[in-house]
């Protein structure tokens, strides 16, 4: 198996970017990650997308990229894990690279959710959760998730206000992003008095519905030395049911520890060693059980991380240092590998006013559904 | 990179399943196929779907599936390539055998498409061609095929009749195959006769909407030796662009040629070499195409293997041996693996009735969209 570095990396801003169509933004994400590694052609493109099907009457996007970028001909296809789609793209160009099928690709995850009419993204969402015996109940995917931060409070005697500190530190640091949705800092006071979309989920502890595309570009590390900007140490999926009511435990993401467990073996790391965590804040907590499930705190003490500082930039786990999904945003599909361009910008010593001091080892986590597909990829400085 | 085998094959009949869901279809071909292989577990899922999310409103049918079939945990994902997602997810998972990331995988095609109501089949089947360009003005995906078929008929001179021979020999093939959808053979004057969709395709010219799933186990060659039923001598994809107009020459499939190209290349053969060809005959038009692009036959001739009885069992080239897209069925996101569970059959002498004689090398080759997306796979005997 060959090692696989990072040579490229571009995105676009995310917001509601209704003026650009799906392939405009892969192309305004793709051309910029091509040009950052010096290269004009690749062997191939795996594109990470949940939506295009639903919300644009869009497949397909692979050849349709392809073509758009000007590589029409190349290797192209669609790689889909719910909100996990970047990361699930991400990791089959990994092993398109590994394999020695192809030297140098092309990752692209781009989503296009806003532009719509109606009640049709929420519907569109929620395909992430068991249509059968879930989403046919009525519940929406914030839904599911206020179901597990209700649990989570009574549980753990935890106040709603407990978990402010998680949007408290993703709009601080979006602040500084230039790429980021919502760009100003906010207050516990506003955090608290945010209108209801899911009791006990409000508008703050949500990440919002965008438009957006990013992109790395993988090359075989034997080949592509002098380019390298960061090394991918350990790439890792693990699943669990879609169902929270089929889990052994609705508050233990066992995807998060099988995919972090086995992410951290596979770069002879532990949970200590991690410098940076992009983590998949979707929703506040899912913050909190994800930090707990990756090691970084027992159960029920993950919100203990925000309340402290821990996860402020400075802190012992900087957690979403260009603001998260809350605050840079959360295009699905394309999540995941804002998420690794980000940790690249890190480990590059790029990431300015959010810059980590002495970052070189950085994880990021992508997960689909309320757990059901965790993707983990742990990165080194070179 | 380690070549892979594979080492268990399992499939569905097609048809109107309406009392299975999708993750039972998907359950009804795995099962078989690790059984087929001889095991109770396996380190990866790979599905090929294309219309979960417009039909049953479910994404994430990796980890769905992955937990329903008993292997909660394990890394899983979908693939999608419109029509070609079967073949793609195929391409997946011998990336993830030849990286040495997994030594055995699933790999399983699985589509819904019918238990739907209205025209949403047809409006979701559109997905796979350009829909600012093309499917905006109101085409369908037949109306799209219906345009290349009359090109063809006028550009070379050809009539209606002469595309017979493709329905005619796919309807024989799938007389004897159990799991075909149609399994009673049609004359040319049937055929003459068939209503018609969209002029000059009638519905004997079009392979049917249905349900299905199929599914092989792949394997590292040097780790499970003694269980391989096939060798994958090649594994290649191509691209061009979705929209038609938008192609060098309409009637020229470029990446068929290319990944054809590609394949022969890898499998050191040539285009005599290969004694059974599945190919992608989802409209007659596109068995014409394919076998010119594929170099069997010079451009306006594809016809001509129909009607001189090339491509039956028993002729120099045959084609659809278990029925092809026509007869056996086309559960778009399944037809990728269904080609290459049957291919197997051949290469290991169970085809029964249909068996091909002394059939060593065999290329089935899956197209999405108009051509946009060509994955082609040569096996060859153990």
């Amino acid at each position: 198996m060959r090692d696989v570095v990072v040579i490229g990396t571009g995105q676009t801003p995310v917001g509601e970017l209704w003026e650009k169509s799906l392939r405009h933004l892969a192309h305004d994400a793709i051309i910029p990650a091509m040009s950052d590694a010096g290269l004009e052609r690749a062997d191939a493109l795996y594109v990470g997308n949940m939506l295009s099907g639903e919300l644009a009457g869009q497949e397909h996007l692979g050849a349709l990229i392809a073509d758009f970028i000007g590589l029409r001909g190349i290797e192209a296809m669609k790689v889909e894990a719910a909100c996990a789609s970047g990361a699930a793209a991400l990791r089959v160009g990994l092993m398109a690279v590994a394999s020695g099928l192809h030297d140098v690709v092309l990752v692209c995850g781009v989503e296009k959710m806003t532009d719509t009419v109606g009640g049709v993204t929420t519907s569109a969402l929620a395909t992430a959760a068991d249509q059968e015996y879930e989403v046919s109940q009525g519940v929406s995917f914030v839904g599911l998730n206020a179901l597990l931060m209700r649990r989570y409070m009574y549980q753990y005697g935890v106040t709603h206000e407990a978990f402010a500190g998680f949007t408290v530190n993703a709009h601080r640091n979006g602040v500084n992003n230039p790429n980021a949705m919502f760009r100003s800092a906010i207050s516990v006071g506003s955090y608290m008095k945010a209108g209801m979309i899911a009791d006990p989920i409000n508008l703050m502890d949500s990440s919002p519905v965008c438009d957006g595309a990013a992109c790395v570009v993988l090359a075989a590390a034997d080949r592509f030395k002098s380019k390298a900007k960061a090394s991918i140490l350990a790439s890792s999926v693990a699943t669990d049911s879609l169902a929270i009511h089929d889990r052994r435990d609705p508050l233990v993401l066992d995807a998060v520890a099988l995919s972090s467990q086995k992410a951290y073996v596979a770069a002879r790391v532990r949970p200590a060693d991690i410098h940076v965590f992009e983590l998949h804040d979707a929703f506040s907590i899912m913050a909190a059980l994800s930090l707990e499930a990756a090691g970084f705190a027992p159960q029920g003490k993950g919100v203990q991380l925000a309340l402290n500082g821990d996860i402020a930039i400075g802190g012992k786990l900087p957690i979403s240092t260009m603001g998260g999904l809350k605050s840079r945003g959360h295009p699905v599909g394309a999540t995941g590998v804002y998420q690794v361009v980000e940790l690249v910008s890190q480990l590059t010593g790029q990431a300015g006013a959010n810059q980590v001091r002495g970052a070189t080892v950085g994880m990021a986590q992508n997960i689909g559904g309320s757990g059901a597909t965790v993707i983990t990829h742990i990165l080194g400085a070179v």
